[in-house]
């Protein structure tokens, strides 16, 4: 918060002899509550302000190289145990990944830089373009205000997603700062959060499928599982519950690309004009807007259609 | 959240014949969303996880250095004007107050070794104990854990504070690491901030009390204001409004130090002992608990009561 | 240097009965040398290396971020004196110049992974390929062996380049490490330092030639160049003293860079075949070397003849 | 060095019609010499200075955290083979020993906020003072300062330590920089650099006699002191030898403390006073002076004989 700096008071931070009368008529005990009004006055709260400022200069600078793409990826912290807190369907609860979209969406939309974020699970990565000089590239207050921003929409757009369900406790993120110097490097991080789901996924399908439709235990489903390769979770799927995992939802193969796309948008204007008459005119503005896919961005077709994203901005 | 890691599927990404043939079958567009099914048998999405992998390698060690006090502290991102939407209380709001209290609270039960957080207007400091192994003392990881934390505590219990008036929306908290070497050096760290406080309330106290009691416009008051000193700030207050003001709230004047403190609970527990009727017996546990002060910090008294806040725990 | 490490000795820092005795015989003084042979039985000495060794945890991690270019730029310390205490002709000594270049070839030869330096002046800046991994990446490591490499050399080939001239002392070089993710980035920084060349020798030259042959003052000389342009002081060499600037010496318009060039090398060798009479056979080898061009790098020109410089070694 | 900047070259680093004319009357072929002469007026040499200064911002501060103790420590790069090459004695080379302690030295006297040093074997740590602005603290220039001054003080003083054998080339010393909060943690390092020194020394020792003094080869030396522990090394030394490894060279055995040490210096100075004939007078001077010690630096004597060493210097 803007603070109103007194400078003339650095000096005057010990008060002149009238006031520590008035101020030891006031005090009583020994408390540290009752103390307090004495304070003050005492030799050593007497230090100016100014004395202790020193103790800015143990900040250290941790500006973000330049012209390297910034990734900020935040994790759910203990969220296996509030998942089951909050009875979360498995293996994916569309709710609690509504809401981390909505979440991530609000990141976003504070933060024009963000050209890209991807999530899933109880994960998202949000990506700053190489140029960005918000926060003057300072790691720690773009990782704090992406994880802060994140955790408070958590909190606030639960009912939107969870109806009269109750939040039971305030969650946490963690997070950390990546830097990655090239075009090539960033879409091999995403494409490797991406190739995570599918595997995470694929196994989980397959798991609870073994439980909720074949009626094992964790256990049985667990032993069941070991040593398996894709294909053959593929083919468990497939000939023994008939599913084709590729028709499962995109949302859970894939995860959630949030990206910004312009939109044309037309309203209708009341214009009055000197020696017209006021008239209804049709007004079009280009509006940028957080998108979400759940598509594959590994293969190059959507970094071939939308190329803004990662376009040098030289 | 912890995942079941399929490390056999690593290599079985791209997934044979059978289930290209069927993916293929079910997929028909040239959308983002439907070509989704198709995605991973083509080519490029075929590479497997491992190959992505060595984008780990780009993530830094921030390790803070050992044997330090590590300082985390937050401040509101544009409070200001978060106050005025809101209706806060000039000059201090007592409920807004409270519910910064209450999230710092929150953040330190969550995390013992915080020893000591202090907290004024829009802004929390946490101090970590020096031996601390925390997230292996990882700046990023403790940044965002307190940032995170606080920022769902505030959203999670507005309420509790503000009743019915409801949080418009979701407010964020920016922060930093600051490393002090010595116990000496976090203190004048401390007193800093607590300075900066009584300087900021003097003069907002004054402030407003010409505003809200003198009647006079904010250019005004800030005309009246201008060049003066602390010692004028408290001769207007006592001898145009009456207000002695070491005699105003401690609480605005100190701000709000947290601490851990412990307290003896006795419980009474049934005890049933072979050979032994079974009977009431008084139980007496020694428990930590977060305590609030409004004192001041800058002198030593505070510091002789509670040796075990700085004490080098070697 | 490599150490027989002899694990079992830890436990024994402190030695046992018999041996202190004798050490109590043969010690008799009380100052620092004499009670030097008492030290290992007295109980602080007596403990072992294994407890010191926590202070290793104490080293933070200081890895180049990967895929950027590594750049390791030297100064000489106090470089005007060491000038004029050995006279170093004005405004370039070409001895001074070649032990430059010669101490910078000697660093480049221990390491291979880097791949084009350039001096001018008393600097000298160091490329290591984008993909290094030499030292770990460390950029203390990188740093410190090429200032260590390069200072030492500069001692030992002084004599090559200043015959019995002495050097009176040890000089001293200070270095900085610097990241670029781009070739472009390191093509910039490198056009940067040739840029910087060409107005400190264009300003010298005419400074130098208004003194040496136009009879001025250093003061006259500084008075009658400031304020002027480039155009300016090409106009004054050329119409005053009949030097046309581009004719100079390219070594001190343009600096020197070193490049790793491939030369095929023939040498005569004796065969001896099964059933074959032994001969002489013409053996042809590409071998690596260091050679110095004094061209422009700003350009285009030098980076098409020189590819594989900046080549991707993906 | 410091250069003559003439600001007002930037904006003409392009030179206009006339002299390109010049140039290209003066320019023939195409090689890259040739051809330098041409390059000032190409298109892309023709940009500015200014344009590529950009290039400055990636530097990263590595600025030292205040308040805490400095540690420089340098290690000899392949000493093993460079001690070879140099028929250095063993286990210990004196001469070898004395130029380190020299070159060390040497560093010190160049930098006075060093207030301490230590050395063994092929390495040597520096201790800043805590308080040290030294290159403001940064990190960087601190590491390459000591590494290169070290570095040409050991090619400068190799003659007087090993007078007419040759340094056959330029070695190499690689550096790294630790911090230290606390004077506890200091003492720390100090005592694990000579616990290392001691097990070493005690290990090459007893190794080399037994095959100086015992006939035995190399592997049989080593055979014979697998698994022995300090005492039955001593005993070796001892019922074999008759040797006395307290008795042994301290040098060897503790390595080489150098402080700064106060010395009175009287010089006699001739002085003419006013109505005095001019007289002969004694005049002390207090003068600083590097002091090596063979001491115990782990036990608590030598610290409190030198009680400025660590002395808080707030």
């Amino acid at each position: 918060m803007g603070r109103n700096e007194d400078k003339a008071a650095w000096e005057e931070f010990f008060l002149p002899g009238l006031w520590m009368l008035i101020g030891r008529l006031g005090a009583a005990g020994s408390s540290c509550l009752a103390a307090a009004s004495l304070r003050p006055f005492s030799s050593s709260s007497a230090m100016a302000k100014s004395k202790f400022e020193y103790v800015r200069s143990f900040e250290t600078d941790d500006t973000c190289l330049r012209n390297c793409y910034i990734v900020v990826r935040l994790d759910g912290r203990n969220f296996h145990k509030f998942a089951e807190q909050h009875q979360f369907a498995k293996p994916n609860d569309d709710r609690a990944l509504g809401l981390m979209s909505k979440s991530a969406s609000s990141v976003m939309e504070g933060l024009e830089d963000i050209t890209i974020a991807y999530g899933q699970s109880d994960e998202f990565s949000f990506v700053f373009k190489r140029t960005t000089t918000w926060f003057k590239r300072r790691a720690s207050k773009l990782l704090t205000h992406v994880a802060s921003q994140f955790s408070s929409s958590y909190v606030f757009y639960w009912k939107e997603f969870f109806g009269e369900q109750p939040l039971l406790y305030p969650p946490g993120f963690d997070g950390r700062v990546v830097l990655y110097p090239t075009g090539r490097n960033l879409r091999d991080y995403l494409s490797w959060r991406q190739a995570d789901c599918h595997i995470n996924n694929l196994y989980n399908t397959v798991f609870w499928t073994l439980i909720q439709k074949g009626g094992l235990t964790t256990t049985q489903a667990e032993d069941r599982l070991k040593g398996t390769l894709a294909s053959d979770k593929n083919e468990i799927l497939f000939s023994e519950f008939d599913i084709n995992y590729n028709n499962e939802s995109a949302l859970h193969r894939k995860g959630t690309t949030l990206i910004w796309e312009k939109r044309d948008e037309t309203v209708s204007k009341r214009i009055k004009r000197p020696n017209e008459e006021e008239k209804q005119v049709p007004v079009t503005r280009s509006r940028r807007k957080v998108e979400a896919y759940h598509c594959d961005i590994i293969g190059d077709q959507f970094w071939e259609e939308h190329p803004d994203v990662l376009q040098d901005d030289t």
